[in-house]
């Protein structure tokens, strides 16, 4: 549910007032400084907020990730050092924002959501990432340790592909592209319980089965509500409203925009495909209604008369036709015999059995 | 109810004629006025219309607050003394208003909701707050005591953030804010109720269930009506569409507006939560029936061969073969046990059982 | 249904022709003029058409009210002496118009929807009202005698509020006003029809509730054919898009506007309530299928086993162990309480009962 | 089904290539010319195309009618003379064109469905009509002989009307015109489909209601498929989008457009109107169970009860205390008679009855 | 499945890193060269990629046709060779591209897909096509040996039409029209499909139908991802977005996309159909249980009754009036008869029979 409505903060804070809101915490603060540039690369944790600080000015691309943002303090040093506008540090804290970006000009503020599934729950856990793009730097902000950018990272290091070559609006946008990347992998796992959900309809449809549809409906609505704000997001990045991303990067962002479309189309057939699960699921309970009931009226139809039948001649009448005949017993079991077969070319001729 | 239709006051009646049209009315009219500055702070209850008339024209920023607009000379007075639009009188006292802004040049004119959850109905209530911002002033009309201001009164009185150092037209925004902030608080509680009313429909739906999710159901209307005309509001405020909006508070209603959509996309994703839950109660209700028949066709189908079987032996014919033999009661009841053993047979085979 | 579709006038006929097409006629069509500036007022009913004419350009505003419009000659001469265009007459003649303006630079054409309750079969009755203004004439043609307009004669009568001191288009401006606020009126008489539906619905719905939400959707869906196209017609007028309407009436055009944007938002709301109000209704009525079948099925399986007990000792063999006994009887209506015992702890369980 | 899908020609045949693509076939091709100006009139069937071609350049108005299009060499020798570009030939054989319009500056091309009610069938017919305008003269393609364009040949023949007073532009607005007032005549029989489908629903809903319902669907389809596109086609003709319709027939056109939006609406109102009644329908069925089962419910739960005391008394018990009593039998049936009563008191409190 | 979603490539990658993304792989890649202008004509199957570059500055217009993209290095060659930007290539790569253009000025980049249905298993298959139009060349890259443009192959050997006059911008032109005209066969094949499902509909509704609804849906799920994107390609390409297409060949453009809103008008027809289906087929699995109910109650009506009557007088009672007499066994069948007929009375009166 956390994903689903932002955490109320206490209404009425003087705007800028920087407040955590959000859940999970990491238990430490966790500063990685990975700076380079096509010659050197230098990779290394930060004890103290004020290491980072020599890297503003700094010839090289650097790239500041900062796990865990419960420490309110340690934000905002490096804001006030980075020059960043307390209303957008107050965005960081709160984990619960919609993807946007907004231009400072000297920097840019992007916020993602990076979609991972939770192995033990199988649900869909939602991080937000705050990006700061600065002329030479790129700081991230994430709630906690472990994220999908390992391989950016082995990129960096081992200097593959053209990411040592190019600036600072290069590694933002490699680390846009990772997150949406990502998305993909979401979306195979939600697909590949959509495709199992339809065998188990068509087998046997249970209550399990309709439990199971309505979590893939809500995995579907947290990829929505990460999604189709992006689209907006990287669709300005891409038009080069940003002066931050330089020309060169933008045919890089013009994929990553391709890349969000068909993640929406794919939710989009997704939520399709379910709707129409679901009709195929309240059909077949009311099929297996009208199994049950043929059942009964068949048994119903077939025993009631033979019961009559029976409870004419368990009366107690001195005077009742053939029962005191030798052949009464058999007659009567021929009568019952041929009510049976009566019955049975009945429910066949209405295709019941 | 009456959050969903305006009441219909007397049709035809001369356009500005001032009538108050709503239901709840405050018992007496009550103005506060609170006048401050950077250095200076001041505080009273007026007991007259005409104390507001001198802060007009001061140097200080003051906001009048009305509570109670029932009176309808004193909105009048006031109306006069601010030179305010009688149209616009007109809309202050009639407190079905959607959510709109009017730039008059010399003062904007916003309505606003303001939700409020009635402790004892558990309903959400709609105030409307009318606010005139001027030059220097902030004038706002509530339909009764008590609203959602305390905060910023807080923050005036102690001087707390940055509200003594800016002007009107801050405060107006710092009010808007608030009301909006609100609406996270209501969302957070229509969000616990959709979550127990899961709970609910996976462990025991009831017809009280259905009843639930149509409350649900009525408390988004009212969220929605309030919110979605708000968002063309802020939008308007924000892109600068009024000059008594300062450059400077442009980006802090862009932080509203980021709210407000938030408090949107919320808003839908609940609805589609409800939806799916219904989807949810309708199918269980089925699922429920089909058990129910199965009990009732398996009861049906084991016993109504059983009692036939009774019925042959319990006819009075004089001949019936093993009527007389001493095991033929036992045969009987054998054959009766077989019977029943093909049909829980038969039933597990089809998995009713 | 009359209001639904538009009766098809005989296809083919060359355009300009004048035809009456609609269903209800005034037994004869009465004219009556009302003539005033803020001097000076007359009311008086024309006898010829001819008696109109002369205030075509007179000083004073006119208000000509045509009740009655199947006698196309006194239609077409008006039509004739004020210079109105012939595909104009065909429409004023159309009462199935959908409400639009047109602009002929030196007359307006507005075609408004008037609703009207009727009170014998509580119908909503829509009558077409044309409203063409000139420069200082109004001229409205209505279907039948009794209209919404009495509010407007009597502040014209008495000049109460600006009206003598304004020109011919605050004059229709009034008019329209009027017509709007008269759809508040409707609104709130559905608004209390669905107010007891809901209540119907909680404590007993029958085929009576359905029918009658069927008849709510009808009356929403005559009051967005009605209203719909009026926000154009408004938005357009008030954007000043005729120059008919003076500067200073566009303010109050704009108030109109407001309200009609609250027709619209309250039909969407209520729209929501039936629709929702539907899934209730038919989940109430497969919840009342799922009580009856619980009553038949826990009165079958109390009696079937009775019953079949009671077979068992009603069967003719000879020998049938405790049958002699005296204790005999006892001990099979203890066995059947046993039964009943049992059954009864399993619907409770199940919480059946 | 045919108007529903474009018969796929044979897919990658050269642009250009003339293949009639279409059901019906008139048995022979039938051209008809009609050519007037304000003093004369001139009316006769072509026996050869070639009959037509010096109407090209005449100073008269002509219409040219051509009924069948299966013989492309007959289109394919008029587009030639008249210097129509192949690709357009090509849809005109195409008989399940979208309804458009393309200017090619010296001509003008509008497709339009013709839509007619089979008297036999009682299914709606849709014929393609392709009129091309040029400077003096208007060709008309029909798939068939017959058509709604009989009103207008009568007004040319007895210079009825403006319209021999007009040019050719004027002509093509009047077969347009034509064309879309004959959807009110089958908007009307689909109307008073739905009326009596209304009717059916409340008194006696059967399979057959269903049926019906579905076929005005499809009607609806139907008409939906020809009336959207042509909404776009005359708002362009309206907006003067082609310099060949002259600026005194675009009022004309204005009026054949209000038409147009008054048909969509129409549709739309009966969709409402029919999805309204679907959901009356399903809950009527779900209604008609319930009263079955109520039937059962009762029937079951007073006889069963009441058999089961037979069985008691039918046991072969020795001793069953008041058996052998006069009185035993008798007070056995009342006993009856008091299950019976209370079952229809329980029954009567639940408003089952 | 697999035309769903896009098969996830492993995220982080270094953009332009080719890797194939997709399940069917040729064997080998095959390549075929065809090189035409209007005089000369030559075609061959290239053994090396090196065969193709020459033809990259000739003078005549050149198809190089591309099955089998699973090797990256034969891609790599020639997007090298042709100049071709590395994400492009990247593009061409991943078969799960949404169909979209792109511009890069010496040469456009257009995505399709190719549908074709599977014969053994009925399945739509989706192929991607990609396609990049340089000055005076076509490059095709298919998934797959075996495609739709024997025709376009046909006409060029031949010189049929005007393809061997135009230059490359036509051929581009001529296999996208080949690919949407053969969208038209597969829609009239889906088409077919649902005329059949509403045959069975109306004859004998059973699961089947179900799951063959449940497959036509799915087949227009995979039309609509591949149509509606097609939409904007070629309004972009016919609205001469790029300088490649030259003025000549975009009223060609104009032709395919009047064909692509066709295909969209009629998928969106048959949603409706099938929507519209999936109604009827919900209310005759109800409109069943009815049936099967009332023949259930109508039984157990008749019989419960009769069942009682014997019970009473197979009671033991010693005193049981009429038990003696000759006549009460056929007095108490006379009675039982009077029961059956005001049963069926009664029935009679509710049309249950």
């Amino acid at each position: 549910m956390q994903e689903i409505f932002r955490k109320a903060k206490k209404p009425g804070l003087d705007p800028g007032t920087l407040v955590h809101v959000g859940a999970r915490k990491a238990e430490k603060v966790k500063i990685t400084i990975i700076d380079y540039n096509e010659q050197q690369y230098e990779e290394k944790e930060a004890n103290t907020v004020e290491e980072c600080f020599p890297f503003k000015n700094s010839q090289t691309v650097t790239w500041i990730n900062v796990d865990g943002i419960h420490q309110v303090d340690i934000i905002e040093k490096i804001g006030n050092h980075f020059g960043v506008h307390p209303l957008l540090l107050e965005d960081i804290l709160h984990t619960t924002q919609r993807p946007k970006f907004e231009d400072f000009f000297s920097y840019v503020y992007v916020v993602l959501k990076m979609l991972q599934r939770n192995r033990e729950t199988d649900d869909i856990e939602v991080e937000q990432i705050s990006l700061i793009l600065g002329d030479n730097f790129v700081i991230t902000f994430q709630e906690t340790v472990g994220d999908v950018f390992d391989p950016v990272r082995e990129r960096i290091r081992n200097n593959k592909g053209r990411i040592r070559k190019m600036w600072a609006d290069y590694l933002a946008y490699s680390l846009i592209d990772t997150i949406v990347d990502n998305y993909f992998v979401i979306l195979e796992s939600v697909g590949e319980g959509i495709e199992s959900l339809e065998e188990e309809l068509v087998v046997n449809p249970s209550r399990e089965t309709l439990h199971n549809m309505h979590m893939v409906k809500r995995d579907m609505l947290v990829l929505r509500r990460s999604v189709w704000p992006l689209r907006e997001v990287i669709s300005g990045l891409q038009r080069g409203e940003s002066a931050l991303f330089k020309k060169g990067t933008l045919v890089y962002l013009r994929d990553v925009y391709d890349h969000t479309i068909q993640v929406i189309d794919t939710v989009e057939a997704f939520r399709d495909m379910v709707a129409s699960m679901m009709d195929i699921y309240l059909s077949s309970i009311s099929n297996r209604l009208n199994e049950v009931m043929k059942v009964l009226t068949i048994i119903s139809t077939i025993f009631m008369p033979l019961t009559f039948i029976t409870g004419v001649y368990g009366m107690n009448f001195a005077h009742m036709p053939p029962k005191d005949a030798l052949w009464g017993f058999y007659a009567c079991l021929g009568l019952m015999a041929g009510v049976v077969g009566t019955m049975l070319y009945f429910f066949r001729s209405k295709k019941w059995m």
